[in-house]
């Protein structure tokens, strides 16, 4: 039987797969939640979302999906609180960036009320799926892809807006090595980089599995022109603690807007620590490996949340960060987590119960 | 019924739709033939492809096509000559294109026997739909995408290549005028731009239509770092006629190597024409413009085949191309295209007879 909730169509499934998933061996994003949130656009317009059973998508073999890679995503968590309330962290800023993503991808902005309550009325038919066991959640996936037809390489006149949500732990596991990129590129100026767009994922595999060969987990990509500025990870921003200053690469046309990334510059900021947000490159921070001032580096995403780098390579050479009592990784890890928890204050106003 | 046809399963539709196209009229990739050839790779391996009913896909929400853009693809042409023979168009070309593509994106390799037999069955089921228009030919689009599932960002365990085909008339109706872009860009040095990844495209579609509000109909891209030196058009290599040598910027790990592209350089110069294979700037373009060196400027692929550029626009300015009576557009193109329709003969061993 259909039901609304916050004014959007609820179809809900009568066979729940809640009880096969395992919650206290969750990977991440590999079982999926019971309902998602489907939204179509045809004839010029986006049409009103509706929560239904989670299941296949039909498409035809033409649809630009296939061929053009028309398609952007978003990432965000969700969190239950000891009373029960369902929390999310900023989610205004994920809908912002999904509608800049499809600007840049030639994809119809989406209306806010669409996403959020479609998001808010998921959660709520889903709320036993998020998991309440420390270091997870329930990571949550809008995305929008073209499903019109056709072979012509030109904007698909159909999209298809979905959210997918999945109970989930920790993005990465054990320590986390990195390869300062000296050959391959991740995204070009003026190009789409900034975006969250497919095509920027699977660019990266190939260059990412050769340094999986070499032992390492991520690659940090550097500037297309000179391999000399230190950008992102592709699935994270980076952070570099030189001494005391902790430094990130300003945003650009080639860097993702990371919410997890400007909370922390914010955060840190707020708790009086010294932030530089400025180009730095690879001389410097081998460099600094070198004269010892080089403290610590770690990644900032919303899936990886933050994950401190025990070291990283460069040039056939490896560079082992130091094992520091107090990190800063660390403390505002703990920090950004009991704000998204409602285990302290949020003086930022970042969190949103649903 | 079953049948096999060149060692691959052929199971063939009940229900053709070829009596409701109009093969006077034809659209480019509009219309779609009655079967399609399907192949998947899975448990580690590609298996056996079939020739089925063109029909719908159907793939789980977590499919990695629609979160990480691994997708690549072809486009070839076949043609019938007076005799019902079905001719390709150095079709082994395409398949090493492909697998050069799947590299670069993480896609696990194709078979050459699965490509060339799969078509080759493919295309002698539905070998009514080959137009014998003039100007018309069968579009083929051979295309592989992950089909594995999860949100974890790397490469999928699980793909599907898939053969459709289009009868198709022109890609480009009435006078190409083209814009020399000065801010967007279409690849990054060490990027996937020589690559025909899916992403290349959905990139390329917004800069794309600012230029079409302009009166443009294409972007010619520049790199990324000075957007001084001329690609590629996204859709079509681009080659420069000053005085009597032709140009064109050599292949990189930013521009496609067209077959159409390279087909030219061989047959002008076995034609005695005077071919330069270098970067060109665009102020060497504009030069030549402003002081009438400037003769020819054209795009080449598969689709377009050679599409004579009618003008450029560049930083606000428009530049006009001089109407000729005998073109190395028009030479080249009669060339080509009688070679691949068996009006001529074939000194380059480039037709292929199915």
């Amino acid at each position: 039987m259909n039901t609304l909730i916050n004014d959007i169509e609820v179809i809900k499934t009568d066979q729940t797969t809640i009880n096969n998933v395992d919650f206290d061996n969750l990977q991440f994003g590999h079982v999926f939640s019971d309902h998602m949130l489907e939204c179509d656009y045809k004839d010029g317009k986006w049409h009103a979302p509706k929560v239904v059973p989670y299941g296949p998508i039909t498409l035809d073999p033409s649809a630009k999906i296939f061929h053009y890679g028309q398609s952007i995503f978003e990432g965000m968590k969700a969190y239950k609180d000891e009373d029960g309330n369902i929390l999310l962290f900023r989610p205004l800023d994920n809908f912002k960036r999904l509608n800049i993503s499809a600007k840049r991808l030639a994809i119809p902005e989406l209306p806010e009320a669409y996403f959020m309550e479609g998001l808010k009325a998921l959660l709520k038919v889903d709320s036993d799926w998020i998991p309440k066991k420390e270091g997870c959640s329930l990571y949550i996936r809008p995305f929008i892809f073209a499903t019109g037809k056709g072979f012509h390489a030109s904007p698909a006149d159909e999209y298809k807006f979905l959210i997918s949500t999945a109970p989930s732990g920790a993005y990465f596991a054990g320590k986390l090595k990195v390869l300062i990129e000296e050959k391959y590129s991740r995204s070009a100026n003026g190009g789409v980089g900034f975006a969250k767009a497919g095509g920027n994922y699977a660019g990266q595999f190939y260059p990412t599995q050769l340094a999986i060969e070499k032992g390492y987990q991520q690659v940090i990509w550097t500037d297309d022109n000179t391999h000399e500025f230190i950008e992102e990870a592709g699935a994270m921003n980076i952070f570099i603690r030189i001494k005391d200053t902790l430094i990130t690469a300003p945003i650009s046309d080639r860097i993702l807007d990371g919410i997890t990334r400007k909370s922390i510059i914010e955060l840190a900021k707020a708790e009086g620590l010294n932030v530089e947000v400025k180009k730095i490159t690879v001389s410097e921070v081998v460099a600094a490996a070198k004269d010892g001032s080089l403290k610590e580096m770690f990644g900032a995403g919303t899936a990886a949340v933050i994950s401190p780098i025990a070291g990283f390579g460069y040039k056939d050479e490896d560079f082992e960060l130091p094992e520091l009592e107090n990190t800063y990784a660390g403390f505002l890890k703990k920090r950004i987590t009991d704000i998204q928890t409602n285990k302290c204050e949020d003086p930022f106003g970042w969190r949103y119960k649903v």
